[in-house]
């Protein structure tokens, strides 16, 4: 069946892109906001959009009620969560069930057997995908923990079954700090997520976060997309991602994607999805987690595809089997992202919201840039710090680096400080350069410190 | 010899293309301009910028002496001339050599053969490149013509051997308005070229106007890229530029696509150029000019051939072979270029110069804007009336139709009238998305009163 009218229920750069997808299909776009983005650009691109609650995202973009009432009483066929909000929970996708509105991501059950981190794990290792040793699920007791680190050896690292975007997680260097962080995880985990359970890993140094990129439709269809490289993180936060990874080969890439492939039938998953691994220099990868939805960073695996994510999404919901075969998929040239965001990258990173000035985007050849800023637009404090994301496509690695940084040396964003500087240095960072950085590059140096100056070639008018 | 510095003898969207280029090159990019284009985004985004004279043309980005003091001055290694203004003038390669300055384009006689149209036709006849059937250069008298046109058959379309931009051309459908019009195409010839020559052709019917990009290096190599449709003229203005053609096959191709090397290699050519041609619904195709210089519409080919033109341009003339080799040529999907030019397309493309108010270009997956334009820019009425170039990337011609509506609908220009509904009207056109248009599709049909209205879908802030 293929839909008229799909609901976005997200805000951003994300929603901008979907109504784009949408507006390419001619499906009708319905946009939701808060109050706080009365003048946002996926109001004004949508074709039809509504207030769902105050300001505070518990109250609009996570507010259940109101969004599902929109989608009804608008008679849309189809939700597309978007990332973040309301995009990993299962009862969302149960919820739209019920009501008879195609929910644009895998079935309920698939979100919440991913989103248990330890039934996650449990069930990668019944499909065959290596994962990352430590303790069989969730730790018992504090006599497990020590037992299992023991086992497995230290350094070792503790996660909260119910955590994610980084919190929850300690690490312990010997039984003396595991005793002193497990309890003090368990705390943590139990106030952030209501639930206490914690599991240990054994911690791995000089790892790339890759991940692969699959789709499946549901006529039991899958395929990989390639890998991801996004070691460049802060505070297990991702800043940069590039597509291919440096250090991969064919096979090894044969072998994550199979792996992933593995992955996503273990759940009977469909749509697009993302399983993240660490991969050592070795060339031997662990299972980390998957995630069951769009990725902010799903452009450069565009960029080298030729695939519309965002398309596929939308078609699989609407029941067509996958448009290519795993043979089909071809990797072309080399994609950086760089998530600009609204920070002052030499001030700690330090959020800078408040109300753009003059507001230019680069442009011309194998630039692409996924926004929803305007010149005068004011960033909300309440909601995720990105202002744009600049995509560069070119042959090599090489040139796709030079075509970033003369891409970001031409992005003119005033009245917020930015992370477009912090960027610049990294382009010019030799070790970025040569590919081989861990997710601890960010950590081990300091880029506005380890690099040269980069003269300022932006205008100001 | 690698170039360290390079003049941009140019202005507007391609002097700004090729300090993008230059940047990603790591050579200094060197900007001139008229007194009138002072706070251009290429005097902006440039690492040095020259006051070159007045605002006329004639003063400044004609003004050979002052360009030439600036190169001279600054240590220039080269002078890339964009397109227009001096780009083709063999005089201007001449003094570039003669200062020991490389001109980035083919040798002044590759210039002077090609800017001839009579020894152009001549040259090409002799290297088995089909022409239009008419007379044997120029035409020595009115008796010659009407000889000729007895021979070839009525209608017969009379031009100025200096001609260029669809000025000095006379079409005429029989022995009387032949006799009248000669006279009066060379009077125009002399008066707007000084030179009164002029030459017959067959008038040819239902042709599309296809061109072919070739490349060649200083060490006899020549390829080409493949063919661009430009069919979508007012008054011999190209409106809209697509790419592959839709009544193309490899066959094709492949015939044209040697006919234009071989046209290449009669004038030891090297450097970008293009060889345009009609082409008759039957296959058949004649040879019309060779633009020895880049065209506004070179960014098609390299949305599909994933090929950098300009830093082509810049290697070849460092004295770098080609890159690849005509087999390495591979086209992946289609490119439509729309020209978004400050012209009121509901009034009969009157201009619109004035200054822009918000601006925002659309963005996204398969969108490249190549502009200068900015937010608060004054659009001058003294050059030409081009604001902004939009090319998408889509696998097929159906999706890039729909992707080039998605992202006209989304670009937002206040202040200055643009050609943007023309091109939101087009791309609803039946005929155009059929793809069987012919060079006098906007002659044949009022896209203002044929199409479906359409909503309008921007946004005022």
């Amino acid at each position: 069946m293929k839909f008229n009218k799909i609901l976005i229920a997200n805000r951003g750069e994300i929603a901008v892109r979907i109504i784009r997808a949408c507006r390419e299909l001619g499906i009708t776009a319905v946009a939701v906001y808060s109050e706080a983005d009365r003048e946002s650009l996926h109001v004004r691109l949508a074709d039809e959009a509504y207030c769902i609650g105050p300001t505070a995202s518990k109250d609009s973009y996570l507010n259940l009620t109101n969004i599902m009432s929109v989608a009804t009483l608008t008679d849309c066929d189809a939700i597309h969560p978007g990332y973040g909000f309301l995009s990993e929970n299962a009862d969302f996708a149960d919820i739209c069930e019920t009501c008879n509105i195609s929910f644009i991501g895998p079935s309920s059950v698939a979100i919440s057997r991913m989103g248990d981190k330890s039934v996650a794990k449990q069930t990668m290792k019944d499909a065959d995908v290596p994962v990352i040793p430590g303790s069989d699920g969730l730790l018992e007791d504090l006599d497990d923990a020590i037992r299992v680190a023991r086992d497995i050896g230290y350094p070792v690292i503790i996660k909260a079954t119910a955590g994610g975007g980084g919190r929850g997680i300690r690490i312990a260097e010997n039984e003396e700090m595991l005793i002193r962080e497990i309890t003090t995880a368990q705390q943590e985990a139990e106030k952030a997520f209501g639930n206490s359970g914690v599991y240990l890993e054994k911690y791995l140094t000089g790892m790339k976060h890759v991940e692969i990129q699959i789709i499946a439709d549901k006529h039991g269809n899958v395929a990989h997309l390639g890998e991801r490289d996004c070691s460049v993180q802060r505070r297990r936060q991702k800043l940069v991602e590039e597509a291919p990874c440096s250090i991969m080969t064919p096979e090894l890439r044969n072998r994550m994607g199979m792996a992933s492939v593995r992955a996503a039938r273990a759940v009977n998953y469909s749509g697009a999805g993302t399983i993240e691994y660490l991969l050592g220099p070795d060339g031997q990868f662990y299972f980390m987690e998957m995630n069951t939805r769009i990725q902010v960073e799903h452009p450069v695996t565009e960029m080298i595809t030729g695939i519309d994510l965002i398309k596929e999404m939308i078609a699989i919901a609407e029941g067509a089997p996958l448009s290519f075969k795993q043979e089909d998929i071809k990797f072309d040239g080399w994609a950086i992202e760089c998530r600009i965001n609204a920070e002052d990258s030499e001030r700690n990173f330090m959020p800078s919201a408040g109300k753009i000035g003059f507001y230019l985007p680069p442009g011309g050849p194998g630039v692409r840039v996924d926004s929803a800023a305007y010149p005068q637009y004011v960033i909300s404090p309440h909601y995720d710090s990105m202002i744009a994301k600049l995509i560069v496509w070119a042959p090599t690695r090489e040139e796709a680096i030079a075509r970033t940084r003369r891409a970001l040396s031409e992005f003119m964003i005033e009245g917020v400080k930015t992370t477009i500087p912090f960027h610049l240095k990294l382009m010019n960072h030799p070790i970025f350069a040569k590919g081989t950085f861990d997710i601890k590059f960010l950590e081990d140096h300091d880029i506005n410190g380890d690099s040269e100056p980069v003269a300022d070639n932006g205008f100001s008018l």
